[in-house]
């Protein structure tokens, strides 16, 4: 890492300062929270789905996020007309591949929209194993919907091949989350336990690493700041909560806060 | 009661030790605080409702809930594939038939599904006395959208009447709430009135009878058992909170901790 | 303002006395929120968007809701049945114009309903001028999505001639709310700058205003008294939160504990 990258800080205080507009097309359970997050850590959020507006909205956002988690054949169009705006202006733009793997539609439309080039691709360790079996038409490896049942660790090599086709950065979230790009991985630690209990804080993440990538041209720098503010968040949370009602209001006050770095990362 | 019986403790345990994944096909309003719900009391939600895709994973589901409030068209359609697919593989599912009564569209869709024999319908008394006046095509008795006007007992009889075309189980819920199978009624008294001052928690108790009935065979004690977690919880939750905003954060973390039970039940 | 118009306090009494029932057509990202504050309020949400639905429940509904952020094609043509039936039954409805300006799709929806009389229009500064602007047919002014760009004082000849088209109120939100009609302007000053940091709590007065609009025949009292209760309850919960995550909860309560106006106003 060289002493160009920005630092953490630098980067969470640019997004507060710039206030990036993230569009999102994202499933119905998490768009609430995703528009929370955002709010928090002091983006602007819209969920701009109709085709026709999707592509004129893309045109004026400064970053965009595709989560095929639950799409309707309308939201499929809003998406590839989003995709190629974003493309065509330079507008960084974050894939999620919920639940890639056995379910065919979103499959397809996640496998395809890997060529688009996304930023950053965000997804737990049996999303990122799926989703490069089905670019490459090998074996999908299963997985139970949105859940993981692999570790970080094991989706490494596939990681490492979707950001050579992408040009771009694969973050593998997990208890351990790891930011792979060309000649770079890193590894960030802490979190809670709780996190997982509240629907759409993996998803919503996805949204932030957009916001962050919106702030700085260092993409992976962005998604690795995106992720260490979850992890602040999520400890500091669990030290004021009593389970996951409770976590989830502390939590986004935690990520309002914007404290100091509390999760351990670790460059190779 | 026979011996043979699970208590609540063993089914609330098996819940939390089988992590049943339950589909659910319901209604935008509540799809957060179902999944949050879910998540809370030891299941994994998913919410897959592309056509295609919703045949896909009812196959691999542990349980199906179909709720029936605000269906567009795609989901109508969601929801006969899932529940078909339910039935060949004898999965257990749950009909929740939402507001059905002045309206057409999902009374004819609820009423239709009936006889695809789902292990619990869990409503108000007023949906269990439109729903049978429905499926018996006599004169349904109004009731105001989602709103209750029926107390629970006089329900009795049209719950019975369906739970012997169902040949599985009724679930009225109510300040007493009443669960009626052949030969057997239980009534759970418990609760909170700020309870139904949060949207969704009618709606996500239908969603975690699912999840108990994926966990026991016995599934009328699968709905007892979920009623008596939510009455609990309310309880406790009420004791902690000032209005139903912070009523909603400690009554998912009251069903997070498992608490022993605080609702009194009666068998006849 | 003459004696006969009703009191802050008669109004929020009203509310609470009649229940009204809010058919609720509005985009899926608030939808839970504005569930929950309705309730907390003493009202009862309903969200019936299936087309054939909307007709037949906004016959029986207290007053109605149209809030054009993002609306599908199906939920447009709710919208226009819904208004068509509370028009001819003279049941209030508001319109909420969410970002409505450089979107074609919602831009041309909300004029056209202009000239449906809604009792109120509740919009941010920008969207008031950007909707006035496309009902004229003259040059809109930009607005970033659903952000005000504009102050509420700058929007105040663009709500005078809406009032003027439809013969209701313009509330504009912001800082300072303003609340227009035929030869009345009042300005109410409180709440916290949380408060545009809960997706939603500016989404939720639109159907707020609904509800209040159901309690009286004033609808600009109506619409001030929504517009009070908010204030108070944000400058409440403002207090007693720390960020956006506790103040969201902190700020249900106050609203359903219906405290003593702590708003300013001001009549001209």
């Amino acid at each position: 890492m060289t002493s160009s990258h920005p630092s953490l800080e630098s980067i969470h205080h640019s997004v507060r300062a710039t206030n990036p507009l993230v569009h999102c097309l994202t499933n119905s359970v998490v768009q609430e929270i995703t528009a929370d997050v955002l709010l928090a850590v002091g983006a602007s959020p819209a969920m701009v789905s109709h085709p026709e507006e999707a592509e004129q909205f893309a045109a004026v956002a400064s970053a965009v996020l595709v989560n095929v988690g639950n799409p309707d054949p309308p939201m499929i169009d809003a998406m590839r007309s989003a995709v190629k705006v974003a493309r065509e202006l330079g507008t960084p733009w974050v894939l999620d591949p919920v639940a890639v793997g056995g379910l065919t539609v979103r499959t397809e439309l996640a496998s395809s929209l890997v060529y688009a080039n996304p930023a950053v691709i965000r997804a737990n360790a049996s999303e990122v194993i799926n989703l490069h079996a089905a670019v490459t038409r090998t074996q999908a490896q299963g997985g139970r919907g949105v859940d993981s049942t692999d570790c970080p660790e094991s989706a490494l090599e596939a990681a490492s091949a979707l950001a050579e086709i992408t040009g771009g950065v694969v973050a593998i979230s997990g208890a351990t989350d790891i930011i792979v790009s060309a000649h770079r991985i890193t590894k960030i630690r802490g979190g809670s336990e709780l996190m997982p209990l509240v629907i759409g804080t993996g998803c919503s993440l996805g949204a932030v690493v957009a916001a962050y990538t919106a702030s700085t041209d260092y993409y992976h720098d962005a998604a690795v700041a995106a992720h260490a503010a979850y992890a602040t968040a999520a400890e500091h949370a669990a030290k004021h909560s009593n389970g996951p009602g409770t976590f989830h209001a502390q939590w986004i006050d935690a990520l309002y806060a914007s404290l100091p770095n509390m999760a351990e990362i670790e460059e190779s």
